[in-house]
């Protein structure tokens, strides 16, 4: 069989692994760093882990003199410094707060774990080089790691079995695995928070969706309410809009009908910052034992589920009717 | 600095892997299989991967001498087969449909990706042997792969930025990372699907909660519904009760008070298990870009975050007055 390396480091590409980042303080006096995957555990006693490098590196050099080499792996959070070290480039560490370790090796700060190394062996491993290193100092910490895979960065999330959860409610059977329920509930749970704060301002729920509407873009027609709502199933009614004018919370400018528009006024925007704030704790209290990556993941599913179940209807009307661009006057991420 | 053995395993762990499982055929005519995450890639060229193996492995010998062995890198789907093969034992090849490479070493079927090799270099590695392969045959899939990392299985799953998405909604800059939004939103895009069904059945929202709890455990009192279905902000009514009754789809056994018991009538049922296929489909259709491994990951953060925002008195009424098993009559997964 003919290799082709393209197709070849495609194959390599479905072993998924961690980031790391090598460093080593050269004979010369520079502090070299580069980003490897190729790294893994050895042998427990003595410890050894190992990493290959290229020959046709810069850096190579530099690794083979100095006899200590530190290997960082990398967080969920640092994938910016994983391209940092990629890529070829002086001054790598520049703007970096590094400490010191065995052998002067530079060390970054807030990793998953650190390991200082001499260098046990080198081993001719084809195109590159495979450095074993006897580990001297080590620590860690339990951030979630950075993965490799596909070319592409993921993190790790760990499956659970069902099973273990929701014992408590009756009817957990049903809802383990049938995600209307999943979702109906979960909204409902987070949503009893925010209704707390609703009667504070005596708001109904239809009344929150279309001062929420406003929050975003505080002049909007009558027709357009009604079609950003259509999904919820619920009309916007004189009754209702006639009620938030009078609360002082929207300024109707006209009779209500399709064209009129509505705004917001000061004390409307007011409420809608405290309501979202509540929302937003409401929000940190639910999600508290969902790591960052739980969190991240669950929203952009989320977001994929309604990209890919938006009604025909209100689809067609957004991407003709809308403008796509709206300000956001106040709500800042 | 003195190396616990403990900690350094939990150090070293904090490296996410694949797991692989390494087979070869002995020179008396065995089949030999062990679970490995020690593998990487080494070089393009020559295509070379590594991977150790413990000195003290029973299966030690056979590798030594064979000659040939192939890595076969599992999928998601593969976690029992990796704890097959980490096992010690016999037969393990029992059960499963292997075909032959290179060497006649064992190989085994949907993995991710498998690298058929000759032992290219034995390399000494402390309490391990490196073994360095010199890849003579591969092949591979896009499958998910399994990922270990702090001593457990886990998937890889890839973050998104979201700014590539829901660029088509007008609110988009609100709803891109509020919580509550994205999962009302979400839920009632796929309640509309399931609506269209309601409306075929002349049954209003409220009366199909009412039904779905009756679909698990098909005798509840008034009071029982009442306090399953608070965390809604719905209410039980007599008028909603009576519509259910006249539609011949309930059965109450008394007065409309708390204690009276409400069963589901045959009709009823049968339009449950309807309801419940039109929501699985719209389920299936919703998430039909989301791969097994985050559709999974979906439904476990929403029910991390169903749990941990049970209303309190819910939670109370929950674990104190209601049986915590009820049988589930048709709802088979």
């Amino acid at each position: 069989m003919t290799i082709d390396p393209k197709q070849f480091r495609a194959a390599l590409g479905s072993f998924a692994t961690g980031v790391t980042i090598v460093t080593t303080h050269s004979k010369t006096g520079e502090d070299i760093g580069v980003t490897a995957s190729s790294f893994n555990s050895v042998s427990l006693d003595p410890p050894l882990v190992l990493w290959s490098l290229a020959k046709d590196s810069l850096s190579l050099q530099a690794f083979m003199e100095s006899g200590y080499f530190t290997v960082h792996i990398l967080t969920a959070a640092q994938d910016a410094l994983s391209n940092l070290f990629a890529k070829r480039g002086e001054n790598k560490f520049a703007n970096l707060q590094i400490s010191r370790g065995r052998g002067n090796t530079p060390l970054l700060p807030d990793c998953a774990a650190r390991f200082q190394c001499h260098t046990e062996f080198c081993y001719e491993g084809g195109d590159h080089v495979i450095f074993v290193g006897h580990v001297e100092e080590y620590d860690y910490t339990s951030h979630s790691p950075l993965v490799f895979h596909g070319g592409r960065y993921a993190h790790a999330v760990r499956i659970e079995h069902p099973a273990g959860n929701l014992t408590e409610e009756p009817d957990s059977s049903f809802s383990q695995d049938f995600l209307i329920y999943l979702l109906g509930r979960s909204h409902h749970h987070l949503f009893l928070h925010l209704r707390r704060e609703l009667e504070r301002f005596n708001l109904s729920e239809d009344g929150w969706f279309v001062l929420s509407l406003l929050g975003v873009s505080s002049d909007r027609s009558i027709a357009e309410l009604h079609r950003l709502l259509a999904y919820t199933g619920k009309d916007i009614t004189e009754a209702l809009i006639t009620r938030l004018a009078e609360q002082g919370f929207v300024c109707l400018h006209g009779e209500f009908a399709p064209h009129t528009r509505l705004t917001l006024t000061n004390v409307g925007r007011r409420v809608v910052i405290e309501l979202v704030g509540a929302g937003k704790a409401a929000e940190d209290h639910a999600t508290r034992n969902l790591t960052p990556s739980e969190q991240q993941l669950l929203k952009q599913s989320l977001r994929r589920l309604i990209q890919d179940t938006f009604p025909e209807s209100e689809s067609s009307v957004l991407s003709s009717d809308m403008p796509s661009n709206d300000t956001t006057d106040f709500i800042q991420e």
